[in-house]
């Protein structure tokens, strides 16, 4: 049963900062707000005041003044989880905050668990499950790609094509009852045809979403990228181009980990989070030391291999075993050093590999525009026009929309076999339901709680 | 010149969290917000809501959504900095704060230097210099005592203790000054003896803030500790023994680096620092590994040793080595396995060493509880009662009350002369200027920028 009892989490991150904040949600907020309020002068009552304002005063332990904050009053259904909410603006020490989270809950919230306050903006209706997910998502985001898709979720932009889909088979199942309960009134002459043209749309519509979501990972997430080649092939002149002179940018994002930095390019829209690195110079100085054993290491992570090769000298016996081990994988072999004579040829390398082959010379820059297209041919789907278009990116739902295709062509298999009309309707259903499941329509609570328990502290 | 042009910061920490906050502040604050926020219904312009109010919406930049915000107008002077206050509550997510930070610098804000707002908040004469640096101290602490005491200089308690302290020098100098230009009316004979009274009080109450200082380091950043002995001593029994029995709690607490942890031993009240540690089971491990190199590595450090000799053993080359390098330093030896026969006695410590010796059994918990009243009878100026007392823990006001106090001397000095009255002035200025320093009213603008340089972003 789900109880809005009243729960309280940091919400900020703990680092120290300027500001943290301490967010309370349920029945029972105003009550434990005006049990550790004080106003600087004179006696204010919090839970009188209007909803959205907010209050500058102390947070008291009885006598005790813990902190100076600015207090958030928010009254449900107008607040994050449509409950009472009040949000403690205090100083951004892991000390006070602590210390103002301990005084809450001694004064009547408990703890909140991992994804709580968002699994009751779910709970109470105010969001669909696939908005409620998107949250961790725009969290998450590195990048504009991902930020502008999930908080294109976060607006519900996925709910409303779900729910139009479940809308169109809702009609033709309750249609389908109808006749079958009345067959007086509602005919289901020539039906099977008129469903199949309609099935043939869900299907479509069904499919285009799916297909989205080899984009939506690629543009959000980034191609996970492993540059190998001999010492000296010239990889740090390649890194030094594609940073410095192709407006690739370089930037270090803290990963949901805190002591990881992931290393990420970015050419050209697309983003190479390079691995094995910890920070671009020792990338650079760690790719010049690759060889046989470190590629074989790294290319099995890797969703893109660059292969490069110095074009100036013949292949060596490194060279092949290094493509050998790649020839199954993702590559594109850049032949460098165009600037001096080259004695490998692209056909060398197709002997070994079935890859895209690019001459540049890194030391003066020729040729390394190209790269971004060929990625580009390789990842990104081109069918797939990304101008305000919703990208799956959260496998759960790309998923739910492959059951949907699955039930989906068995109406259409059952009607091309002349089957009886409740066939056609019980695989509706499944595909309603398996719609449902994304917006959390006809989802279990365990998969909720399962969701939600993926989330961080405080949201 | 201050000018209140428009700053803007990532207020809390980077790390992905529930809630990440935005800070704007300054004449344009509300003409950038107006320009990039936008209601979820209607047409909303923020900056004709009343102050003190909570906006839900989405931060734009241009036609583009970059997320759900909820934005809180603050006016001036009812604000942090004293000017127009806009916090963004946003996403936590570090690329999230990131993209809305460049679209406020873009809409008119610029990027504000680390503790820019508290020095509007003091250059605005919302707050003093104390109080403005105690900020830092809210944030940074790590108990309750430097919680409490930094919390108590934010509300203004030493502000308040200085000012009075000016304000008694002001009206002596300002009757000299008086007498000086007037003979007439204001006479004085037998002032020097009267003044020579208030400058006892002053001389007193300027000596008792000092005295706060030692207590004040000590309560607030704790001892820093090393446990040094032969293996065997029983170490890993002492430090169970305080942490399992003796109540005592073993913290972990992020430090300013990211990566730093701190190792805490609650203790009675007291705070004990355990250096060379990185984990309390490690310290255990790395303890019994310490030989003599390893406790003559870190004693130096130390604010405290705490010398383990098995008493049931006859000392050893080691136990001497190790005695003769620490003995000018502050430290208590423990005699531990009481619970065996003792071969060794207290004088056979004394010998080397002037300092508290305890007889404990680690195995059998018993005699470790006298053990925190050594350590306060070491560090703790019993004098002071800490009890609603204002506690100096700044290193640059604990130098200005001691060039008060030499001023404050000088006086003294020259009264017991008989010198003539205007040297007294001369002195009686000294020390109200050097009071002025800490709350900083004739600070220069050199040590005040020095001062807001070492606080953090966004505050």
């Amino acid at each position: 049963m789900f109880q809005n009892d009243t729960i309280a989490a940091i919400a900020t991150g703990m680092t120290n900062s300027g500001i943290g904040i301490i967010r309370i949600s349920g029945e029972g907020a105003f009550d434990v707000i005006d049990r550790i309020y004080q106003s600087k002068k004179g006696k204010k009552v919090l839970s009188e005041q209007p909803s959205h304002t907010v209050h500058y005063g102390m947070i008291v332990d009885g006598d005790h003044i813990i902190d100076e904050v600015l207090v958030l009053m928010m009254k449900g259904p107008n607040s994050y989880t449509a409950e009472d909410t009040v949000e403690i603006d205090t100083h951004g020490g892991s000390y006070v905050m602590q210390r103002i989270l301990d005084t809450v809950i001694k004064n009547g919230a408990r703890l909140a668990q991992p994804g709580e306050f968002t699994k009751r903006a779910f709970l109470n209706g105010r969001i669909d499950l696939s908005q409620a997910e998107s949250v961790m998502d725009v969290i998450s985001a590195k990048n504009e790609f991902a930020l502008s898709n999930s908080v294109n979720h976060l607006q519900g932009a996925l709910y409303e094509k779900i729910k139009n889909l479940r809308e169109m088979i809702l009609h033709e199942t309750a249609f389908i009852e109808s006749a079958l309960d009345d067959p007086e009134h509602y005919s289901l002459d020539s039906y099977p045809q008129q469903l199949s043209l309609i099935v043939d749309k869900l299907i479509n519509n069904t499919q285009k979403l799916i297909k989205t979501a080899a984009n939506g990972k690629i543009l959000s997430e980034g191609i996970t990228t492993v540059i190998v080649g001999k010492p000296n092939a010239g990889k740090s002149s390649l890194l030094n181009a594609l940073i410095g002179e192709e407006k690739a940018i370089v930037t270090d994002i803290a990963g949901t980990t805190r002591d990881v930095l992931e290393q990420q390019l970015r050419l050209d829209g697309l983003i190479l989070n390079l691995i094995d690195t910890a920070g671009i110079r020792q990338t650079v100085d760690t790719v010049e030391k690759i060889g046989v054993d470190r590629a074989i290491a790294s290319v099995d992570k890797a969703d893109l291999i660059i292969f490069l090769v110095d074009g100036s000298i013949p292949l060596e016996e490194e060279d092949i075993k290094i493509l050998e081990y790649i020839k199954d994988k993702k590559v594109i072999c850049i032949l460098n050093k165009s600037d001096l004579d080259f004695v490998v040829s692209k056909e060398d390398i197709l002997k070994y590999l079935d890859a895209p082959v690019i001459s540049i010379s890194a030391k003066k820059q020729e040729g390394i525009d190209s790269l971004s297209s060929y990625i580009k041919d390789m990842f990104i789907r081109k069918e797939i026009d990304y101008n305000d278009e919703v990208f799956i990116t959260n496998a759960r739902h790309e998923q739910a929309l492959r059951d949907t295709l699955s039930s989906l062509e068995l109406v259409k298999s059952s009607i091309e076999q002349n089957m009886p009309e409740d066939f056609f309707s019980i695989d509706l259903m499944n595909a309603y339901d398996s719609l449902g499941n994304i917006i959390g329509e006809s989802t279990s609570e365990d998969l909720v709680d399962e969701i939600f328990s993926k989330f961080c502290m405080g949201k």
